[in-house]
């Protein structure tokens, strides 16, 4: 058995996310010991059961102390705050990384209050996930083939960078970087949207029609079952970003609308030729 | 081995969906032979080499000829006239049931211009399907735990209405009877819409965001795979329906738009409550 890239991570929120990065972390001979942060007494037994860390910690101080990498994968409105907390008391060559899947606000937070530690601090979104939340469900391939989104801006070393984009290659993802904004531009589109489109079509349905609902339904509203609490947060932190792709999106909508109002099938075949198109793009 | 129920049972339009019925009625006793007919040599020349029918005809009367029960599965746009060909040429005492998406104006073609075949044509709609079209896609479980609308009207049969309904029974869903029109108007917000919602979020989507694209885009655009020339011809069957639906998605968008924009976490959340209390409510 080689020795471990790092001796001792810590993992800040261990959810789906977190959970998944303490499994793939171990499977993959990343980390020595993963110490885990529990809020609660809840959650710190479930995480004794789960058998997905080595050990809890109930404050982040105690999780962070000795720890030589850091990922806070708390939900993202506690996230600047749990990232200022690792960086001030763990110790001074401690990289810290996070995986909320918003950055601007987060990132210029957490780099305004850092001082010099914001040298050690690159932000990441990793693209992978569930409609289930909890660690119950955490898997150690649940990066395999996923996209992460790093975030560095200027004030993070060259060294740090590297090494979390190999943190985050080495647990299986592909690893692209971009600034805060465009990453918050583009998931806005590619993620914030869909779930508030999903949302919308799911609460429009009259609860005497899902009878009726085969797959199409299904797969198009899946994502509203997530957690509104948690998607509220997200969709606060990327508002601006978020309303306006909701706004185009209410376009290319009236677009349909009138096409069907005007029984125009040359238009409409039209309008779903475009989505098709993209569609056939991603694949699967 | 027990008699099967109908000695010979035509398909006409053999797909994803037509197909599925020839395999389910072999497989569950339900059909002796099969007869499919093929509208093109290459189509005559993929179901011979796909088995999934017994025999190939080329015309419609001759699928039909010596039939005691005729499943219409053509594209909605051809599915009335092949039903009331159908209804002409098939022998006296044959059942016709049909299998497309929209009905109120198919139904209302067919027994307008069938007479007293009318009794024996009862429309129905299996919502079973995947966004693979082609009889290479067929399987005899297509139809397990789904639901089909049969949607009887004054001129059928109790008889003829009995007998569709134990047909589509035996293929393994679970049947509900409801008049065209009410089935156009659920099936307008169950299918119809996500399928609108589905294809506009992959049309907006520009595609350099496509590789930051997760599950959550996935599988709400999953469904605008779906060939635009078919849907084209659904959502024309239903277009005052469908735009009604999207008119009152764009409404509920609206909404969170300006939630969003006067960034209000408190109506975000409510609005996200509202879609996820849906969607928990169907499951899967």
């Amino acid at each position: 058995m080689p020795e471990p890239t790092y001796q001792r991570l810590a993992v800040i929120g261990v959810g789906l996310i977190g959970g998944s990065v303490a499994l793939a972390a171990r499977a993959r001979g990343l980390a020595g010991r993963v110490v885990g942060y529990a809020r609660s007494d809840a959650s710190e037994k479930r995480l004794r059961e789960l058998g997905v860390v080595d050990e809890v910690a109930r404050e982040i101080p105690a999780a962070v102390d000795g720890a030589d990498f850091v990922v806070v994968a708390t939900p993202v409105g506690a996230a600047a705050s749990a990232a200022q907390s690792a960086l001030r008391h763990a110790p001074k060559h401690a990289l810290v990384t996070d995986a909320a899947s918003t950055k601007a606000r987060l990132v210029e937070r957490v780099v305004r209050d850092a001082g010099e530690a914001a040298s050690r601090f690159v932000g990441a979104h990793p693209l992978a996930g569930d409609h289930r939340a909890g660690a119950e469900f955490a898997r150690a391939d649940l990066f395999d083939g996923a996209a992460t989104v790093i975030t560095p801006v200027a004030g993070a070393s060259d060294d740090a960078q590297h090494r979390v984009a190999a943190f985050w290659e080495a647990l299986g993802s592909r690893v692209y970087a971009l600034s805060p904004a465009e990453h918050d531009a583009r998931l806005a589109r590619t993620s914030h949207l869909p779930h508030v489109a999903a949302s919308a079509v799911a609460a429009i349905t009259p609860e005497a029609d899902l009878s009726l609902a085969a797959t199409g339904w299904a797969d198009t509203t899946r994502v509203a079952a997530g957690s509104p609490s948690l998607w509220r947060d997200i969709l606060l932190a990327n508002s601006e970003a978020t309303a306006e792709a909701v706004d185009r999106l209410r376009e290319e909508l009236a677009q349909m609308a009138v096409a069907l109002h005007a029984a125009d099938g040359d238009q409409i075949e039209k309008i779903l030729q475009r989505g098709k198109r993209r569609r056939d793009a991603l694949g699967g």
